[in-house]
């Protein structure tokens, strides 16, 4: 196939890699010449450029993924809507779906969603790395209007990279990763947010050389990109709204327990607990 | 030195192994005859027995560790402070300290309390293995009637196996691990009770699939031992209580945040995290 990649990041040069050695013409498009450059070094892209008006290959793509920030979805499909034929199949890669759906497919109706659930800590096209997708989720998001055949080539190209290729409406996308994703970010933000509210230096000092795995793992997340997690934030408004409430309310339960002192029932939450996380299958 | 080790699992069993290799004698006391003989067959001792009156040596004892469940370490102390030499020194290894060494220093003036931070996510005395302190945070916690000979000691043994040793008041132990060893506790188990409470079957069924390295890392220490969380939280409470509600304060503004749609404070709120979590010097 003929497939167009718009920002060449972690998930785009990764994505291009695979395709790439999947025998697919990859063409790529950034905003920046020497990510264009390394692209095409390093095997991501088979052509890239900084316009579309630069891929002269253009009227024969099949598919585009758009692999860009999320605030930056909408706007790309904004810009590139009229210059596309309506047999072009246009997905993306963003962690809110709902959103960026809904808007899209009234910009190009064979738009349907994606969110391959795959990462590293690191970011930009050098990070980008074969096999990224191999055995991980990509939730794919038709409804109603989304053609059949559109959705069958994208997850097809998805199980091709190795992915587990899962199907549901947007809005119930957004509602499950706010729980395991996205609640998990604000979680974790918020512990490292209130070990600063320690007001003994002594302590504030000590509890610093104390860490140790336990904090470690707890925070990570929370210590992760800002940008992206006040992007996740704002696009995933409600749903993640929805979840963080649940948990205030699950987290003053654990206090009450623990201010009466209910140490048997305290037992019983961390117990259950303890058996619903086996239940997560998690990679 | 001539050593006693009583509880023989994890932390008595490595630490035995280490002060072996230093070339002290070292006995210990199980309530298992099979753990007993393990203790010696693997190393961890010297001898072992299961109650004091097995011990021949008892009366050469310098050092008695106790390294039982935090709530039987004074269930342990009142058992065998009758049969002690106040010359002999005591310690523990609970992870929590002033409802502890109160108490102990009353029944034995030569107690003082210590808490070293190391473990794995095994238990008993087969997850014995030396060299588990090189490196990790030792507290030592004495207060003004402690005996500064028994603390140099104390301080020698465990800086021989490879802790780094702090010292400070048993209070300020507390709070400290308060912050980042127990608050996380709860805050981590909140988030996978609180995920449990969708309604919606297909969206919990989704997001058990969905569930990655995030959430296994935000979920991990809340998925622990329920028997040791429920300790924690019974012999730790002010502190821990503290700790909760500061941080049901910092998850309310974040909330608040995301509810009025301050993306610019939110993204303020996630850089801070950012940089405080380098701040803190995690192994």
């Amino acid at each position: 196939m003929h497939i167009g990649i718009i920002g060449l990041g972690l998930i785009g040069g990764s994505l291009g890699l695979d395709l790439r050695s999947q025998g697919h013409y990859v063409w790529g498009l950034s905003r920046s010449q020497s990510t264009c450059n390394q692209a095409i070094d390093i095997g991501v892209t088979d052509f890239a450029g900084l316009s579309l008006g630069d891929i002269k290959t253009f009227a024969q793509t099949d598919v585009i993924f758009i692999c860009t920030p999320i605030d930056a979805i909408l706007k790309t499909i904004e810009a590139i809507a009229p210059h596309l034929d309506s047999s072009i199949i246009l997905t993306d890669v963003g962690s809110v779906k709902a959103s960026i759906v809904h808007a899209a497919q009234k910009l190009h109706p064979r738009f349907i969603g994606g969110h391959p659930m795959a990462g590293t800590a690191f970011s930009g096209i050098n990070a980008a790395q074969a096999n990224l997708f191999q055995g991980r989720p990509c939730v794919l998001t038709p409804n109603d209007s989304s053609d059949p055949e559109a959705l069958n080539i994208l997850r097809s190209l998805w199980q091709s990279v190795g992915a587990v290729v899962y199907e549901c409406d947007p809005e119930i996308h957004d509602r499950a990763v706010a729980w395991i994703s996205h609640l998990p970010i604000l979680v974790s933000a918020g512990l490292i947010l209130a070990c600063d509210q320690e007001p003994d230096q002594a302590i504030a000092q000590l509890s610093k050389h104390l860490a140790s795995s336990g904090f470690r793992d707890t925070s990570r997340v929370g210590g992760g990109n800002p940008q992206l997690g006040t992007l996740i934030a704002e696009y995933n408004q409600k749903a993640l709204l929805d979840s963080l409430k649940q948990y205030q309310a699950v987290l003053a339960n654990l206090i009450q327990q623990i201010e009466s002192g209910n140490w048997q029932n305290l037992e019983k939450s961390l117990v259950l607990a303890q058996e619903l996380r086996n239940s997560y299958l998690i990679i």
